[in-house]
């Protein structure tokens, strides 16, 4: 498969719709006073597994041939990655192999296992997940589903920027959080193919701020020791992923932990919807202003859902970007 | 006006189309899995002002003869009713007078103020509240719009009903809360007039169970003292509801406070959204089960979002309900 298309993130769209959810565009004045533009919320925290990453697993099972099937996929993953594929998995009725770390917390270990993923443990480094991914598919001949640098999950991310713009076509601004950049590239794939002119932009944490680094070198820097309470904006752009967005993402604007957390707040309290901390760095964009957005139409791509409700940012930030 | 008919409420859905949500009607799969049924979330939590009371308020605004218009409306309120009323008033560009207790907590009153209300502090009881009202009146000449016992309020919030059945026609059963019963009385002539044989059940806290006694005994037997972490539920049933209620309602089914703290979380866990705990109270009649409704499709009207989100119930139930 080459570099996806619009057509092919209609496809995408397609294949996943009996499956992922059509999810809600919402509005809130209140967010539009504070920030002084028009925002439109694709609400991803309410898709399957509480993210958009079920979009990109569900068209990448659904895309394998029949041949691969029975043999299943795999990833190495303990975040929502890994549960999007167990489902995506289960609702084809073919075993995904999840290589977490053993060190992983026990709510994502059990949220992997009841979406029926057959976890393998490993040490929790970069180079023993690789070598456990290694070694399952040496046993079991799955396929492996990288969680961003791969066309078929890039495609199917893009299907949420692809209803955004359906149902709100007159969109000034794209916004979207950006790690391993999946979400960003099918997001600007489709953007600009539908609406030529429209504005992407990719938000990133400061302290996690690789994109941004990356596409003023012109070359891949990846991160080194990121820290951000976006825990979903830890990875760097893949091989695949970063030459869309060089060519399609108008710049990478990088928000502080403050405007993270505020910005999640403030999405709780007057949207009421739970935004896990990854989705509220494009809010940030708009939040601390650092590039004038005002009076537009500006579409924000919520990532997700998933957080640990005993433990707020807000209630803790000190301790944990201090 | 007389006790509303689902014509009423047609009315009243068409009157504040244009200034209330359409609120979307989400599902969980986690959630009907853990309750087994198939469960319909109306989420009046995402309306105007985080509360189904934009509804009522809205209809009661929007039906003032012109001559009355200019002279505002007034209540007596510190909760949604409050912040409901003074937005519709701004919306038809008349005052709106509020009563609040000076012990009122501060984000309320500045809620109220955000809105324009116009407010007046009185002491914390309730004869000091009426008599603040009566004052505002004989000064004002504004019109009064009680927060439940007034029948264009009591249409407003059936329109909640009316779309959910739109939108989903083949349910078996609605679920509302019950405090001063605005709401599900309206939800009872809605959902039994557009869906003849559908079963309209009332969700109350243990604490706070005068609904469930005053049908039992037959007459309205006000709360004495009622307490439950359930705020919007303290009210008691007024001499308009109550008569819709014994008739349309099959029956109230009282929840425990761990109940409605355990089925609040989990609809912030896995459906992603902020309820008040006073919208998780029809949640947790399906969460304990003390009537069986297995297997069956049902409508919860999910009645608002505001909480203050740096006091939550689940890392303070003790000190809460104890």
């Amino acid at each position: 498969m080459a570099a996806p298309t619009i057509n092919d993130i209609r496809q995408a769209a397609e294949r996943i719709r009996p499956y992922a959810r059509r999810t809600p565009v919402l509005t809130c004045a209140g967010l539009d006073r504070q920030v002084a533009a028009h925002v439109f919320l694709k609400c991803e925290n309410l898709q399957k597994v509480g993210a958009f990453k079920f979009r990109g697993a569900c068209n990448a099972v659904f895309s394998l041939p029949e041949s691969a099937l029975s043999r299943g996929v795999v990833t190495h993953s303990s975040g929502n990655h890994a549960q999007a594929l167990a489902l995506a998995a289960r609702m084809r009725g073919i075993p995904a192999y999840i290589v977490m770390p053993r060190t992983a917390p026990a709510v994502k270990k059990a949220a992997v296992a009841g979406y029926g993923g057959i976890i393998t443990f490993c040490e929790p480094t970069l180079e023993a997940r690789q070598s456990m991914q290694e070694q399952v598919i040496a046993e079991t001949r799955a396929t492996p589903i990288h969680p961003y640098n791969n066309y078929q999950v890039i495609a199917g991310q893009g299907a949420a920027a692809l209803e955004l713009l359906q149902e709100i076509p007159d969109l000034d601004v794209i916004l979207a959080p950006v790690g391993g950049g999946g979400l960003l590239s099918g997001a600007s794939v489709a953007a600009t193919e539908l609406s030529p002119g429209i504005r992407v932009i990719g938000a990133e944490p400061e302290g996690a701020d690789d994109a941004f680094r990356s596409l003023a070198a012109g070359r891949i820097l990846p991160s080194v020791n990121p820290r951000t309470i976006a825990d979903g904006l830890l990875t760097s752009l893949g091989d695949l992923t970063f030459p869309i967005i060089r060519e399609r993402v108008e710049q990478i604007v990088t928000v502080s932990e403050a405007a993270i957390v505020a910005a999640m707040k403030f999405i709780w309290e007057r949207a009421k919807i739970i935004i896990e901390p990854s989705a509220a760095v494009p809010v940030g964009v708009l939040w601390e202003r650092k590039i004038d957005l005002t009076g537009l139409r500006v579409g924000v791509i919520l990532s997700g859902g998933n957080v640990d409700l005993d433990r707020l940012p807000w209630q803790s930030i000190k301790e944990r970007v201090g």
